[in-house]
């Protein structure tokens, strides 16, 4: 921590600043300049956490050193991480591509959808049981028989699932059929259920909040590391901006900046960020070149009568089509994407 | 809803759109324009929330008519609502201020603090006993005992409490303690909670979420509302913008779109708009001059060592100087505050 | 200047980087912690505006420790300064008003106007002759007709006259018939525009840039400053947001943050913040109550046939009505008004 | 455009609503809701653009149906629209680069970067000659000194200039030296310029406002084509929001959708999005995987000595790798580069 002072200040003030610094365990070293003098604060920055420096007479401003969060930091990991789901892990060299409806609305619509974008290549299946929505009035999900279906779907197809949950006392029951826990954009600091999934050993699939910075987003995931869990995969889905002419806007340079900056898988959900369907594919294929290590794409069999999110959901030849565009710029990338056969064959366990 | 398609649509795609919206109940009423044309869609907007009405070809753009929100909605209630807490009334001419701590830290600072803001002129207490911390390693309150302070403060002050709530398995033993249950910004969109403390009469002060737009925002009162409980008292304080000078950009314009679009009080945290403690004055008097009910501020006896907020935190001087300067700005909007001496008597019961 | 070294920094880097401060004429102060070393730069920061310090091999960070900005720094003045417009001071103790029209449509509309608003207590005229319009089928003002009938208005009524200049070729012929020469929020950054004006001694009215911040405001008073006109003042106008209700949100809090950063005069412009006729008044008591100057305001003798910002403009009985409102709020700031009379009185010069 | 009116709206109200509609030439065609009506205008919507309707008593909202552009639209032309620079088109096949220095310091660096990124691949120069700065004390370019030495390095090596233009009074003097007119981030709404340059028939390099939508943008590119300049190529280089991991926000979503909305071509500066060496080349890849038609990258032979942008400019030999790199993601987009030796020997002229 570096404290700059104000111009003027007393050499009282100076001490009772460094008095403070020093009582919780820091050394202090002044650097007097022509108009401002600067303490540097050598030692654990932590322990100044809890400690009001701006609010002590004399200091103008406070600049951190450090950076706030430990277990998510690159330096707390010589490899990137490995998160491991179904037959893949990622944050290898495969790209791990998650597809399926926004809402679980039955079982036919579900098998479809998820044996056609295993065929396509995607690894995972996502869908929503418990659907966080912005009305009271809109439809929230099937609950628990929506979980039921995604079982009986990976049953059948052997595709991992992937699903939300919003309350901390769904964790248990979530947890007992899903293979990825979704802690969605609008919870990511609801450090509740944080916590909670922290407690778990279950893959977390943590969504950037709209208005959350880098920094913000690293701590969430710390929040659910500092439980226990080092199964974090990071989705970055769009930040709101004073753009109106898509739902979000999608923040792509955050990719190469968490890669920059953690060990943790980033994946990119350009649905969420674009909105709307056309926009869907240029923004995966920018999102594989960025450095994403997957893609979380909603798909359904019929976009035009799905309860939700249909605007932004790909139909199955889309998905198709979007699929066979990716191959060559994750190759440019330096990625693997399972050969649509293989991916056949995986599913016909 | 009215449905404005896409230059040179067919008959038969503008006969399909027509359609899905009619099986919906509604009726359409076309206007055709030299290079649009409109479909008026005259019924029950509510229903085609369900319908993914741009994902229908030919439709270009989608404007809706009707407010997503009723129970909120400033049509719903000829009357200004009042949510009393204490011996006062959020919403009518008196202003309420709401004053204390960022955290509960303690049965004697709380006591004094209680005692100087109660005779300075605030109507209830706030205090955190769960707090919201950004990073894990920050300190995040007393919990349960924080609770049993406000209570035993609350007993020996006459100040009600104002509290926040973070997880719904906590909603009832924190509605066991507190006369109102804080919804913190972090959790304005946690739907769960918000159902769940829709489930009791108790008051609500819900907080603005930091990227929620004013309909958002009163969406999410209507879900507190559409579960039953009418006792919401709406929050002002800060968004985040680009502006790095104060710690959120303070939302003032909010408070009269606020006034004008529901029927709900409205208050003005400038604690934390501000971040630094010279600014708090100004917003505050600024809020109340927009039209607010009242404001939220952090006090702290010893703002140097609290343990959190303390840089915005006025002391219990500095809080008087406020309410004191405050006096004629409530004055030119119309409204009261109580006298010292009054609020110094309804504390000695 | 504060730079933050990366964890395992080489002491060839950080001889290197040394080598690179102490060229420009500063000294070096180097603080080893435990993670990371830092080295405070001693002297003349603005020397060090020219290194691209974050490129060297080794930095991690850079902190400015001085503000960037001299002359328009609080710093800078012992007192706060005062800019005269007509037979007032801005930045003294009366709230100087400044309220008219949009766009200049013609003489006898702008008369009247002229004529009720100095009754009402404004002090000086605004109205546009090159209008900024951000599209090009839009009406862009009179041009020079339109400073003539600004001019002859003063010449009837008194009142100074306030307009914009939006391109650097204009500027003499703007001013050779404006009192105060306005630079517009989209032109905040046009720095050869900044310049010119700067050569002249008479009044800048500067508005903030819709996506500036505070720091990059008073960089643009500087470019005006650092030319020789010290006559700035700045004028908050709402900035762009994600929020939708407004046009754009209000910027309140910048007006404390102002008046503690700068010492010159900071007035409002609740119109163009608000974009609506319902909200201005609530902003302009806020604004005053917040600590601002003066106020900008738009009114029209009959807003609904305006050609631009008919939508924000007050008529001429709501301004009377805002300014009776607003006496009370001015007199709770320490602020004066002229009276009605007295206002009437200095016009029938 | 359509007309939303209150609740409760009278007959009265109603029909002057149509007669100010009508009165500008347009019908009106009426739909009665159960809460609502709503009013189709229908006819050329330009003209309603001086009636500030939502000024009119009983107007709630309106909604635009029409594009505010017309030459900039996509409809407005069958073909993507291509610009001549040097030997390549903008908004063909050909993926055009546009590489060199934030500023031009000298003659030997600016030929040397000419002839490293030339042979690279780029097909045209940057340079600034007249630079805006932030601060009036950064340095502002060599002004036509500058403008002289990429004349002659562009002699010398056959690579067409783009250089910035920020002042009506200098148009034509850089029109007398550069191939292609550069209007900066913070000019794209100084109408006066972009009216200028309209009036010239040289290709004109737009780049993105800060804050700007993209209707805003569009809107920009409008007032250059509506003065008779059709040559307009559109650049995005990152939004300002509330991230600060990055030195602005890059909007790669506005690739895809101005590849919608317009007929131009679009380019991207990932170097001014990025504000860090590190994320340049995948932020760059991104670009032309999202559909972008080129790029413009900052390029300095010593970057760490440069006098502004060091941060983020790339060496000789990070663009020659990040070129090498961009190979197969430009194929993967089903574009072209020049193959190294071809501009080599273009160069060798």
């Amino acid at each position: 921590m570096i404290i700059v002072t104000r111009e003027g200040i007393t050499e009282e003030e100076l001490d009772h600043i460094r008095e403070r610094v020093e009582a919780m365990g820091l050394r202090t070293h002044v650097s007097r300049g022509e108009h401002r003098t600067v303490i540097g604060c050598v030692g654990d920055e932590g322990r100044l956490l809890h400690v009001p420096l701006t609010s002590i007479p004399g200091v103008e401003t406070v600049h951190e050193v450090m950076k706030p969060y430990k277990l998510a930091a690159r330096e707390f990991s010589a490899d990137p991480t490995r998160v491991t789901v179904g037959k893949m892990d990622f944050g290898g060299t495969e790209l791990g591509v998650i597809a399926g409806p926004c809402t679980v609305e039955g079982s036919d619509m579900l098998r479809e959808t998820a044996s056609r974008v295993g065929a396509a290549g995607a690894r995972a299946l996502r869908g929503g049981a418990f659907k966080p929505r912005t009305s009271p009035y809109s439809f929230r999900g099937l609950g628990e028989e929506g979980l039921r279906i995604l079982a009986q779907v990976r049953e059948d197809t052997g595709m991992p699932v992937v699903t939300e949950v919003m309350d901390t006392r769904q964790v248990e029951l979530v947890a007992s059929y899903a293979d990825v826990l979704q802690v969605g954009a609008r919870n990511m600091q609801n450090f509740a259920l944080l916590s909670e999934v922290g407690r778990l050993r279950r893959p977390v699939l943590l969504k950037r909040g709209m208005s959350s910075t880098v920094k913000d987003f690293l701590l969430a995931a710390e929040y659910v590391m500092s439980q226990g869990n080092p199964n974090v995969i990071l989705c970055v889905r769009g930040i709101r901006t004073f753009e109106t002419a898509t739902r979000n806007t999608f923040d792509l340079d955050a990719i190469p900046v968490l890669k920059q900056e953690t060990h943790l898988p980033v994946i990119a959900d350009p649905s969420h960020a674009a909105g709307r369907r056309p926009l869907v594919a240029p923004l995966a294929y920018a999102a594989v070149a960025a450095g994403a290590d997957g893609l979380m794409i909603e798909v359904h069999p019929d976009p035009e009568c799905a309860t939700s999110d249909g605007e932004q959901s790909l139909d199955l030849n889309e998905f198709d089509a979007l699929m066979a565009a990716l191959r060559p710029f994750a190759s440019a990338a330096g990625r693997t994407l399972p050969a649509p056969s293989e991916a056949v064959a995986s599913m016909s366990v």
